[in-house]
């Protein structure tokens, strides 16, 4: 690894969640970053604004996350000229698109199954093919590995519920995904791992639910309620940076005060 | 109940594993059966030995298991006339199409995946939209009950593994549909169900792959190393015969000398 | 089987639960039933109703449920004379005790502890001992099998909480010992069960708690939201009766409308 | 934490393995460190190292894991004089002790499971009552927490198998209880967690069980097979370090070639 490794994150949102606060871990850790998310603008804006922070980030937006759309804007990556004379190394991927339908399940249409499937199945199976295939080109590295790809799940990774049939059924497929990945390619010292976010994420998007003021606020501020993106990110940083002989498939992170 | 009720049976493969077994076992404790499965030849041969034993039956076949097929063969099925003047009731169904797609992950086609998500996913919420109307328009029962809706999951179902990625993700997500249909419609008396068939079943194709003669003498006569399609049946007409105080989401079913 | 099997049921209260359950439901199947519990006189009195029903039962008090009272209480089961010339064999077992202590943690008592650790741990794993050691000597029966034992589980099997730290303790450690003599006898057709029961059951004694009228008239005749004993039981009989090459190790119960 | 913070350990064997490596990992991060263990010169040589490499520690030797031995000889720790003035806090404590029975289960004597039921139910349960205790006495640190208290699980955490009807007993027990307590105690900002050790570590031991010689070196130096206990001890350290807006209460870990 002489130069400086990728991480390729796909689901930035507005940057404000979870995919942002990852990138501006990573980019401090010593990472490239390549951004995948819908809106040109969003993912541009992300960016922009770690390399204004003395990063180095390149933007790939997505009009949708289908398996077609995700092996292109992944070949544009593996593609993608990085300063510097070295080619650098993809050494880590996260993929934290989701789609959060919550209906009835009578009300879920066939357009709605296809949007969970594209960001948890399709998209998820397009990404991490070509994920694998890049780490394959890697050398084991001084940890012993080529290379750490994270799923971020939800609650509704491993539990249904009343309002969560296709969310569900969407993130149950994505940790089956991650769990068979971890057994067939730990052999080749490649660190798979999924995180199971069993709480509400403090973002732009859900703190403007809280419309009620002082709701709003103890949001905000009130850690013990809701987890902080940047804290999920150190997690992930954690993940990558653990050595062969002790590294894990799954975790669950939520805030001190939730009711589980 | 004045009429026989109806059970709908979806993948019954060439009637001898599963699917076929549910058939006869519930239309002997007085069901009529509707059948889906692809290949018009094999679901009529399927309705045809069970009327000829005395049974009510009707083909149902679709080309392949997607949403729009499902969506319209379980209309054809909700018009179909059956015997008598009374219009019969659908009481119980059961989920059981399924497509094995065993490959290294990086083997798995877009094809592939489609092919596992139709049968699993798509299909599956087509269906059990249907299925779940049909229920709300019944009674409940001297059981409690307004219907019993199957589901046949497999050990892909709570674990992945190496050659499974796509299987599993197919399995976990009909799992996590499962359960929260049966959380979202058991308090309107709907009985949804999950079985985990963790080990070979005694079918035509199973045998048929065991080419060493004693292995297959083996396999057939062996009722300690497979599972016997009856006996799985057995379980269902069990599960829908529950009654409302003490009912079971999941149960697992495995041979008496299987490893696990 | 030429003489009607025995089922030994440890754990029966007053015998308005779940084991007095069993006793009547395995005994109309044709089983004689030796009963174990505490209190001479309860045990006594289940005994002698359903001898008075036709059925044939023997009581054995225990004081405890201690390793050792279970190993002696054994004993003196399978030395007890029933009636008729030939010697009945022991075919099915149920572990049915408890202790349903919910305390908060810094309450529990080094006591607390014990009684949960005898009546999920100590005594279960003497009882599961003597039980398998009498089942080894049955030949294989008409379905495939040397015996049946069934263990009582709760939600707190699967699910530590905030009153539960010892009663999940007891409970989890009956789970694994289920599990594993599931997966060590099964090879020698012995088949372990573990029933998962998620919810509250009728009893005179939870019926009692409900102190509000139109709550107890509710607890005992809306079947939708509590467990009849007598429906358990019938799953256990279900159980017994699975053969060879379909068991279950564990299965889920709970009522119609239960929020889970 | 004006005053550098113990943790308390409980198991550390020979100071190989996982407690040992705990120790010095804690220690280096700057905590003072109690350690707890059977044989009284094995813990006293564990706490030389560690003063002499620069750090402080003192001895706890217990003739057993009784609820009473743990009891009192937390009340020692307790009220043990360390270095400087001021008086410094329990902020972390890790439960670490275990007993790998392994036997066919009609070879599991009462004595077997008493051992087990010490080491993983009334020692931890004792011990976890005086580290909440404790914990309760402290301020919320910057992390936003009053301590962390970890447990040691195994693969027999969730899984019970053919030779571990007690030990999984004993293990899945303690699992609850972390469960339990991570429950309850979350909202007090006291942080429990639980991490399964799915593979086998490398200590004298494990070491000295692999009679043969290439055996033997493959297991001291290929980390793709076995797990470092240092390895293990930073992942004990990075859930200390997790703040409350992200923490966890269940990871796995094992080698990066380990089957499962």
């Amino acid at each position: 690894m002489s130069a400086r490794p990728i991480i390729v994150i796909a689901g930035i949102g507005n940057g404000t969640g979870t995919g942002g606060a990852t990138a501006r871990v990573f980019s401090k850790a010593g990472y490239r970053v390549a951004l995948i998310a819908r809106g040109a603008d969003r993912v541009k804006k992300a960016a922009d604004d770690i390399n204004q922070s003395g990063g180095e980030a390149a933007a790939f937006p997505v009009e949708s996350y289908t398996y077609k759309a995700l092996t292109d804007v992944l070949g544009a990556i593996r593609a993608h000229k990085w300063t510097g004379s070295e080619k650098p190394e993809i050494r880590a991927a996260l993929w934290n698109a989701g789609a959060g339908v919550r209906k009835p399940f009578l009300n879920v249409t066939e357009e709605d199954l296809q949007l969970v499937l594209d960001t948890n199945v399709n998209g998820a199976f397009a990404f991490a093919h070509q994920i694998v295939q890049a780490f394959k080109e890697n050398e084991v590295d001084e940890l012993g590995k080529r290379g750490t790809l994270i799923f971020t799940g939800a609650t509704a990774s491993i539990r249904g519920n009343v309002t969560t049939s296709a969310f569900a059924a969407g993130k149950f497929a994505l940790r089956a995904l991650s769990q068979s990945l971890n057994k067939e390619f730990g052999k080749q010292n490649i660190h798979v791992a999924h995180a199971i976010i069993d709480g509400g994420i403090l973002t732009d998007l859900s703190l403007s639910r809280r419309t009620d003021e002082d709701a709003a606020k103890a949001w905000k501020e009130d850690a013990n309620i809701r987890l902080d993106p940047e804290s999920i990110a150190k997690s992930y940083l954690y993940l990558a940076n653990q050595d062969r002989s002790a590294w894990t498939w799954e975790l669950d992170l939520r805030p001190a005060h939730e009711k589980w």
